[in-house]
């Protein structure tokens, strides 16, 4: 699993660089991620926030637009942007929709045969790139990470968070996430998604997939999480996004605004402006806990 | 010459909105532009900064990319983000290049029969763009104008600011640029467009549309240029760029780096992840001038 350096280009007095590999849990497709890293990694090991991107994104969009790494090269965090999905499978179908298939992986392992060789963005973020970027050498100290996304990949980041608090594996030190899909099982999105990568579909997704479902299994477990969403957003209108359904189980957990913050910004949208609004307070909230 | 909205994005509490308009000086075709109105827009009339991208790029790139709207928002100034041709005109071979026709207009007026017509970006961002934004109601104070922009956009913003401190009409306070083509008459990509939108060619150039030209001939009058350049840029190894040539004639002018300010930033290339970096200082060296 060697990396193969793509690009590099200096920001922010930092590097970000494009990285391939041939992704094992991917079903031995090439694989490519971005990683920045700031100026101070040149002297020794920093923290690292996961940034999971939504559906139709590359390892590209956030990097470009998220106004993240000028935040990130001030308070001496790396951040590793992954793809959004595998590319190249082969499976029928999978470039017919914009919301399944290609460049919507909805962080699951597929358990459907048909996707299941291929489809495990899950393993993929939380264990194959660490181990990956570690074996490369590259200067993160993975006893600090932290993870964040927007939409799919706001679900993606939440998920993924609860579950490590629920597991007692506490892999990530904070959470927050960009008008994330917070209750997809109860959403077209997340209910398309499940129906095909899952074998169990809707139902299985519940135990595991959905984090409104999640916070409520967590016995009060110390969390550390914050959301925003946009009063504006056509999707948060269309219901496929539900963040109140997640802020009603969180309180009804137990979960105080400090722990979980849920935040509604008039007028946002869905956009990367709505994000690189709030991109540096994603970044700051991060560094608490990251540089603890 | 109606405004006709397209979209509107909430960014930074203030709101970028693109707009359409069937433009004369470009031969009645339809044309788009960005404005990005801080919050402090609603109470009054702000201050406004051009922004002229670089090659291949729209009205969105740097809107999305440059990492503009945020110091912007803070500094409460306007930004407009023209196209960089004309797109429809039809003409032969306009589409042939990526450095020559759509998507290259090279800000100038063009003398060339078969691109009079259209090609006449120069009088589109500094006298039409001001007149259609002001008859429409926006709330720019036009007394209040400086100009910026990257590669073919930032030999945009200096010759068209030395024009204009050249003929006394002072109608920009300050000017700055990312990677700007600073001596095109004497580069690949200046002398292909000039040869092709000029009747008088790279001769007619010189007067007109060329930076390092243009400085020699200003008298000494009072300037405020910030210029930056990364030393890892492949074009400005490729001499296309040359701003040790436009630096030269500055000093040469009597220009000291207070007047004009030439920074050659180590490792950096001619990407979004370069202006980026330095975005925010160019909109607060603005900002001297505009807020003054």
């Amino acid at each position: 699993m060697a990396l193969e350096k793509l690009s590099s280009n200096k920001a922010f007095e930092g590097e970000l660089i494009k990285y391939k590999f041939k992704s094992t849990v991917l079903g031995g497709l090439d694989t490519q991620f971005n990683v920045f890293l700031p100026a101070n990694a040149s002297k020794g090991k920093v923290p690292v926030l996961f940034y999971l991107s939504g559906l139709t994104c590359t390892e590209d969009n956030a990097a470009q637009k998220g106004n993240f790494l000028g935040p990130a090269a001030k308070e001496g965090i790396a951040i590793v942007f992954p793809d959004t999905s595998p590319r190249g499978a082969g499976i029928e179908g999978e470039t017919d929709s914009w919301d399944f298939g290609v460049g919507a992986g909805f962080y699951v392992d597929a358990t459907n045969p048909k996707y299941a060789k291929h489809y495990n963005m899950l393993t993929h973020v939380t264990a194959e790139l660490p181990k990956v970027i570690q074996e490369a050498g590259l200067p993160i100290d993975f006893a600090r990470q932290s993870i964040f996304g927007h939409s799919m990949g706001g679900h993606g980041a939440l998920t993924i968070y609860l579950n490590s608090l629920r597991s007692g594996a506490k892999q990530y030190r904070s959470c927050s996430a960009f008008a994330p899909i917070s209750n997809p099982t109860n959403c077209p999105w997340g209910q398309k998604a499940f129906s095909g990568y899952l074998q169990g579909g809707v139902e299985e997704a519940k135990e595991q997939y959905d984090a409104t479902e999640l916070i409520s299994k967590l016995g009060g477990k110390p969390a550390h999480i914050l959301v925003d969403y946009g009063t504006g957003d056509n999707f948060y209108k269309a219901g496929q996004l539900l963040p109140e359904n997640f802020l009603k189980a969180a309180r009804d957990a137990g979960y105080d605004e400090v722990q979980v913050r849920v935040r509604s910004q008039e007028g946002y949208d869905h956009s990367y402006y709505f994000m690189s609004t709030f991109g540096a307070d994603h970044i700051h909230f991060h560094a608490n806990f990251l540089k603890a």
